[in-house]
């Protein structure tokens, strides 16, 4: 599996030949297919798939790439992308003070379960900068106070320019980012400590403990402007009793959101995730 | 394990020497214990136990047990329950039109899963009679309006002091039952088809679908005026993805709410639920 | 999705071009596609596709497309299968004295979960002809000794060519099928009581007690003449203590063997489950 | 739960009035019980317990609580340990070449979910020795051949006799301990990455590959001599596909490998674990 590869993640209106036209489009030009996946909404009409091919072989050039599936996709009404397996994402963790996030993220991209760089890390706290400078990474310390925040937002965007970072992690960021940063970076992926839509907003496990549930959980989402209700990228759950307080929960959480949380990013950086409307599809 | 037993279920405010104390009673007359749990929730101040041991060699009557016992917890102003392994609860069963739940319980009382005898099916609806006329079992259609409410409620009451019951498991009656009846009759058991708190209120599946969310639950809980919020005995999960249609959440979820349901009920037939606040201790 | 739909399963050779040669054939025809997915295994160089389009509109009457497929199939030397949605397949379920698996076959069935037909019900006890007979099904009561056992089972594949049987359903028969009658009737499912392939053989559920695991299991899988070794459909666990005795984990059990047998009975019923060496895919 | 506790786990053979025994003992030196959990293995006729209590007003000095009990337990014919909450256990890691496990342990540690202190690596290559650095842990080298073996063992005992150590954790060594060795230092944790006792022995996850099973797992247990074989103190699985190379099955497995071990220490740690015969009694 060395050979780079291209990957094609599209959604159009449902119409017949869709997978013919498509596989047409990889195989005339000398394509080898290794994943195809298709999804139908019925109720929605839409059409979704990612099919990913071999560049080695492949007789367009990669920058005709692109020029040459738009000609095929205006006609289908398709949103599509085109990812590049060699092209490496960068990364910009955010943290506020708790590190069991950053440190297995950082683990995993150095174990190579996550294909990226991570050359940024911010924070509106200053307590992380010693796991940043162990791992080599720019930590960027940018306080938020409820007056301070478009300003310093400006200065986070302008950092993600510099970096030329592709996605921000936000790896138990515990602040609400504003409408307008999202508009002008929505590559943002958020852990939320509940199984959303439980425990919506603030104190998640507190409010488990109070409940008296038996199951918690963890959820990997795309950042929107309404708070935890972004596209659902992953979840998972752990049992707990009455034997659990509520230090118990947020300690087995951290296990909940440590695996939640990179599986998601693994899934985006794999261009495995389509979103529509307010959900996912993955391929996986 | 065939000679019956009795079993405590205490709850009282924590002080020093309970566990001793309870023991003690137990020894001092020569019981045999099988099973003892206890639990302490500092925050509350509050310490529960459920002891059980063996009826025979125990020197005291099992008619003189609760007097003996009542001198000991008056002083620890303690709440307590005393039963006996072979007094045999029994269970109404109240269905709406959907029989998984039905059929999965009298399958499980035959296999002697459940110790109990289940005499009763009560419903809203007729569809299921043939169901209760396979295992022998009466039924009883009482169609519930919003006008007929409480008259109706108050024949179910009637029904139930008709066949002595002692557990009323809605097994999907797919009906909000009312605070008066339940002040009557506190002894409820629910299941709601979803992962409580996400997807209170009816619809669950069809609102888990739109939310796009990766995993669905069911959840046994005590009924309580406030619809839902009743206290939790047994919760479970199952995994689903963009490929589940509404139609395929409802199948998954069956099997959640089958399996979720008889455990609840198993739990509170072996006096293994002490209920306080709105939580359960599940002394398994 | 009520009109009727056709399935191709196929594994051939890898070689570029086989997803745009299958969707060309579909699309050609005016076929309107579903469901499709594929896997390539490349350390065998082989491809294996699952491919389900609608009838309706579909050009070719469905008596040729069979013919018309075997003609490209050929030059790819492919393995393939074609179903058509709205042939109903009929299951025999054996059984032996064991009634969970049996009832909750016959459950799901009645609320549509198996699209299929239950003519026929094979044991080599009597027990449990009452189920059988609340249901208006046959059964046929052939018990199995040492020296009988080649003649008994001439009488079985007598009965499943009797009632144009398509699959055998081992619902917990507790006895082994020989290699002679696997070679005759191979579509035979078998649901085995551990996370195959820890406890092969007798008792899995006493060994593991002994054994003193945390976790049990159970496997449903293809039969083969190599006993607990055929390939694997679908597989469960459920978390067990040392508070369970052997009865608790047969208890647990059952409820695994139920779901785990009725997954893998529903993937086979819609074709979802192709056979490669050992191996299955199971395109969900 | 500032205060510092003692522990208690104890197994006798089974009588009447054990509880109460050991609870007046705590009782009649003013002790707070906080935990109290027992377990009977009626096979085996074994009483086993665990009893936690709060030292602070506590009648005996902790110096006297070890006789006083003894003198209790020996007409029991009881095994018993003592343990105080306040003395920090320490803990050797033992690794090869993969560094999940030795990260994840290191960073528990730091987190204040393992109460212990962590103050040597041994390895028999010495590539984790960068790891050990950033942490200031002192790393040993020992490399091991067959012909060494006995020597290197000796070695290694005289640095965990240097060293203090109380817990030797087996994070992914890759080396089979000798006899002699355990039979000098029993207490030893092993990871093994299967669901034990499935793939007993080298490269499980290859064989699980080839069996094709659609749930991977691991297992934490005491190391015994007989390999694979010893107690069991957690395990816990993941589900995999036909999707998943050997390669998935090792990342996936790398997830389970650290929680379980990471569980299995913990509850080594808060002294949960009761061993008898080849089994484990988990007091969570």
């Amino acid at each position: 599996m060395t050979s780079p590869t291209a990957t094609l993640l599209i959604s159009c209106p449902d119409r017949r030949g869709l997978v013919a036209k498509i596989a047409n489009f990889i195989y005339a030009n000398g394509g080898n297919i290794i994943h195809a996946d298709q999804h139908t909404d019925f109720a929605a009409g839409l059409f979704l798939t990612r099919i990913e091919w071999q560049l080695d072989g492949f007789n367009l050039p990669r920058e005709f790439i692109a020029p040459a599936f738009k000609a095929i996709a205006q006609p289908l009404s398709a949103k599509w992308e085109l990812h590049f397996s060699d092209t490496i994402p960068r990364i910009a963790i955010w943290v506020s003070k708790q590190d069991h996030c950053l440190f297995d993220l950082i683990w995993r991209q150095r174990a190579k379960e996550l294909t990226s760089e991570i050359p940024l890390i911010i924070s509106n706290h200053p307590d992380l900068k010693v796991v940043a400078e162990k791992f080599n990474i720019d930590y960027h310390h940018i306080p938020i106070t409820k007056d301070n925040k478009s300003e310093q937002e400006a200065k986070q965007l302008e950092l993600l320019h510099q970096y030329k970072i592709d996605l921000v992690v936000l790896a138990k960021y515990m602040q609400v980012v504003s409408a307008d940063f999202l508009a002008k970076f929505p590559q943002t992926i958020n852990i939320h400590h509940s199984f959303l839509p439980a425990f919506v907003g603030a104190n998640p496990y507190h409010r488990a403990f109070e409940r008296g549930v038996k199951i918690i959980g963890a959820t990997a989402h795309y950042a929107t402007p309404d708070l935890d209700a972004g596209p659902i990228i992953e979840q998972d759950v752990v049992r707990v009793s009455h034997r659990d307080e509520v230090e118990d929960l947020i300690r087995k959480g951290k296990d909940l959101e440590r695996v939640v949380l990179a599986r998601a990013v693994r899934l985006h950086l794999q261009n495995r995730v389509l979103v529509y409307g307010n959900r996912t599809v993955v391929f996986e």
